[in-house]
């Protein structure tokens, strides 16, 4: 049997195409969710859905998707392809666009090869996964996943207080579908790796496991400022150095782990933040990764104690307000090895692996066995206009994504 | 011999007057260096002074200077007293007025007790000792003791576009006198001390026999900027990480050191300062100081090693700013002793001390023998409408600096 592989210059061209819109003035690359660069994509994806053949849907809170049923039973679960078509600010082409785009090109590839599925095969585009504009982010298949209820999601204000749900009626996608009206028999979202793994260890296909769990939590330290010259150190009580231990304590606890535990203090901010006063107050941001939803706990509970620890022998007050908690998802164990035989099979080194960032994935494996594909970012960039996998890469990807999907709608 | 006293009356009274002179329309004192509030300030102790028999004098950088002759030489160098009656912004009433209406207050109570004295007494007013407007700070008494042309001074602009000459001359205060006409036998500053220690020792006067030494510096580390869920612990080049030992080792090493020693980590910022993103660079101040210059020389190397040993260590960059340098100043011994000497007489606990805080007495140490008594401040609190003496410490120090005045000038 000949190996079928995808038109990789078709797939190039769209994601070169999709790049170009939605940029501002100064030429980035801006298409937040329900916005007019945002309709621009969304219409430049329909057209190419329509253009393959594939029936479009699109459902209340705006998730688009392209059905083709082939000769499969109408009532079967369709395998779903997807990601997002929304960006940030200031962004790079590939984040999201790769995967809608790639689902829809092993579809027409699918298609065009004779190839009679089992059951239908669907792409979709997920509305509002970078959450720029409104939040949360990955909002479309939360709301999808039965997460959030669609009303609340429309009522969404925006940084620019608009409303979601009138934006996406403006921009013409409030569909008519009610979300979740499509139940997935499989999903499988092809991503760029965003992180610097794949690269440092050479390998084109990570094949993605699971999801980390995230916690979010903003701490405040506050001790008592005075004047830096005519404190004593003993009759100090320094918010800044409170929070400095805090700051390598939480670093030290990461990598003593030697697991994929990962921890970050990316926001600090000291008051009166003056050169000659020992500052009153510290706030920081904690951001705590981990697969595994008993570490991420165990995590959080080390820096609850060692905060208790620090406010005692500094003297200061420490209060913590949690922002965000998500649960770490483990993706389907079928699906994985799919992906890695079909990266074996067309010669292609494969990497185990997690995901460090949220997906759409994450959210749609609440209602259907899920998994996801990674290729490799350079550098590690992504939300940034340097954002980059080579087209070697990109298209090895898109293949990996065409083998599982005529495996898993061959059944 | 009957003991003799200040009039505590007058001064607390002229304490409260100055201090109601140049409230903004929050209620805030504020009397910037060269504004119409610091003009309002200068004419109430003019009047005073005038009132007080002594001869005004204005030099070129506006320092005032009330001098008592008496029966003298008028060639003998005259013992000043002083300190400044500029303010910060939203100040309290005591820093620096209490020393320059002391020294008024003393040279009052000298002359109407019939005393005769060997060699000139005068009070000085410094110019501008605050530096909110103009910098550097200590400017009057800088320019007086030849360490900055006059020239020079004159030019600076201010904060709010304004040049010191200008404003000087604005409100009358550009003086004809050289700066340094008037060469002191000694100087004397009574002062607040800005600092906790005398409160909680339950101090009522400090004998300041030297002043810190100050070295101010900004570090600017410099990782590298990634994906706070995709990058793992090992991968990182983390600014916050390294920012945070410094902060540690500094305070750690200062506290460990069991000397006068201070360390003080004040400003801090984060670049992109993002929950999610690992930092790429970490700004931070470093302000040092010691009353000992080897051991602030000592300090500063530690912390030159300590920042090359974290470069390596965390694969970041590290650039030092130096912002400020001031070699600490030896007050004279025989100055420090005669305070003693007069508060054991009055029956007052002394104790002797370091100047953690800048001062004018640090600028005219260099030409004259000099040193600083200093009263109670209330939880140390200073530069701040809580700034508070009570008047029973505020009447024993003025009395203390009497004593010495009449010691110094009866020689």
């Amino acid at each position: 049997m000949t190996v079928l592989s995808i038109n990789a210059e078709r797939l190039l061209g769209r994601l070169r195409d999709l790049g170009q819109i939605g940029r501002d003035g100064d030429g980035r690359l801006v298409r937040l969710a329900g916005s007019d660069a945002d309709k621009v994509g969304r219409s430049a994806f329909v057209a190419w859905t329509r253009a393959a053949g594939l029936r479009v849907a699109v459902d209340r809170i705006g998730n688009i998707f392209g059905i083709w049923k082939g000769n499969a039973h109408a009532d079967e679960a369709p395998v779903l392809l997807g990601s997002h078509i929304d960006t940030v600010i200031n962004a790079g082409i590939y984040d999201g666009c790769y995967g809608v785009l790639s689902g829809l090109e092993v579809i027409e590839t699918l298609k065009a090869s004779g190839y009679s599925p089992a059951r239908p095969v669907a792409v979709a585009a997920f509305t509002n996964e970078e959450g720029v504009r409104y939040a949360p982010d990955m909002m479309g298949s939360l709301v999808y996943a039965d997460g959030l209820p669609v009303e609340e999601a429309l009522a969404t204000v925006g940084t620019d207080g608009t409303v979601l749900g009138a934006e996406l009626e403006r921009i013409g996608y409030a569909g008519p579908e009610e979300p979740g009206f499509l139940k997935p028999h499989a999903y499988v979202e092809l991503h760029i790796e965003q992180g610097p793994v794949l690269e440092r260890e050479g390998m084109p296909v990570g094949a993605v496991e699971n999801l980390q769990g995230i916690s979010w939590q903003r701490v405040t330290i506050e001790g008592e400022a005075n004047h830096a010259g005519t404190t004593p150190m003993s009759m100090r009580r320094d918010a800044s150095h409170a929070a400095a231990r805090v700051v390598t304590f939480l670093r030290d606890w990461a990598r003593d782990a030697n697991t994929p535990t990962v921890a970050t203090v990316g926001g600090m901010s000291f008051e009166p933040n003056a050169i000659n006063v020992i500052p009153s107050c510290a706030t920081f941001t904690v951001d705590l990764r981990d697969p595994d939803e008993q570490r991420l706990q165990a995590e959080e509970a080390a820096l609850a104690a060692y905060l208790k620890e620090v406010a005692a022998a500094e003297e200061v007050t420490i209060s913590v307000e949690r922002l965000a908690r998500f649960e770490p998802v483990t993706f389907d164990r079928r699906i994985v090895e799919l992906a890695e035989d079909a990266a074996h099979k067309r010669g292609l080194a494969s990497k185990r692996m997690t995901s460090g960032a949220g997906h759409d994935a994450q959210m749609i494996a609440r209602i259907a066995p899920s998994a996801m594909i990674f290729v490799p970012s350079i550098s590690g960039i992504s939300h940034n206009p340097r954002e980059h996998t080579p087209d070697a890469d990109l298209i090895a990807g898109a293949n990996i994504l065409f083998d599982v999907t005529a495996q898993l709608a061959a059944r």
